[in-house]
């Protein structure tokens, strides 16, 4: 039995959450408002961070641990590619999404925006907002540049790297803050991955207090 | 032949170069000031980052990309356990030392105390020093509770766990800023880990204007 523990706007618990998916391993979702250190939360994971994979009794946390480990049990289908070099550009890519794009925008915006005012923790910092606006629009170039050239992200096949981008992406457009207009590849290459059955449950994801925009879980968008 | 672009007190290419040492492949180092933004390091690596490692034409970027492309490579001795329950949790504190460590702790100290002044960006914030100072502690006492249920960090054997832990402690020595008599049985396991042949490389780095302490190379510390 499968359980994760996860925070909807939480990139890394979207990360886990597709990859569950996308191998069809069926998983149960508890809700964790990790901020505030639930003492219970703090003995499955003493980082304190979303998510947490519980299966059976065997307690994994850190969503680059989680996901190859995913990988390594259910190898079907895969989501890492053969060769250790086609293997290294997913791993950067996936280092890439999950650390610089991460503190780069997702920290500045949905930080900023949202997280702030969900955990109670003060106003957005607007320095900090438009920096994230600023770099946004870097991210989208750099993923423009690689679309350009590529298939998926990280290369011939859906990978890692491209759950990696869109679990921050998808954050992000929760809160209106993606100029797809900016990037029609990287429209058309969110579009072709957020049609895919693994995406379902983070459209259908709700914040109480903060709906859904109306883009948002359309596949036309 | 392998090349490392590295920079001597940069705990990520500290990792990458122990891995390297461990599986006793060859490596050419070139020392890279990153944040100069040398337009054809930037080729090589857009994310601006050390280390950069190129395998004849082959380049990778990102600490873990390369070193699971090493494991993958040069499989002996090998730094990640057989199963995926263990390479899980060893995966769960390489990201633990990479990103939480690093954060709470080295960017704080070494960030504040010594990266400030070789790039010219400042003096140091004592409020961070003061947060790096008393977030040490809890990671000392964090890892002598792991060692004192394990013979390394990550499990039975000595794993990537262990080099990234000792890449970003190496550091912080250098600036003599770990209280080895506060954890002994930190201070045993990395007086195990600095006396192995792959760290020799580490010990004799010299950084002109900051000279190393008197007891940063020595074994008997």
């Amino acid at each position: 039995m499968h359980r994760l523990y996860h925070f909807p706007l939480s990139p890394f618990s979207r990360k886990a959450r597709l990859v569950l998916a996308e191998k069809k391993i069926e998983v149960e979702l508890i809700e964790e408002r990790f901020w505030e250190e639930r003492s219970e939360f703090r003995r499955l994971n003493p980082a304190g961070k979303v998510p947490v994979l519980k299966v059976d009794d065997f307690i994994l946390s850190e969503s680059n641990a989680i996901c190859e480990y995913l990988e390594e049990k259910h190898p079907n289908p895969p989501l890492l590619p053969r060769t250790p070099e086609e293997r290294a550009e997913v791993r950067r890519l996936v280092s890439w999404f999950d650390d610089k794009f991460y503190r780069d925008v997702t920290v500045n915006l949905l930080g900023e925006r949202m997280m702030k005012r969900i955990t109670g923790v003060g106003y957005p910092e607007s320095t900090n907002v438009k920096e994230g606006a600023r770099q946004i629009k870097m991210h989208l170039d750099y993923m423009s540049w690689l679309l350009d050239r590529r298939r998926w992200l990280g290369g011939n096949m859906l990978s890692l790297a491209d759950f990696s981008a869109a679990a921050q992406l998808s954050c992000l457009d929760y809160i209106s803050d993606v100029d797809w207009n900016r990037a029609p590849l990287v429209k058309d290459w969110y579009a072709t991955i957020k049609s895919r059955p693994a995406f379902r449950s983070l459209l259908s994801d709700q914040l109480s207090g903060f709906p859904q925009p109306p883009h948002y879980a359309n596949l036309d968008f």
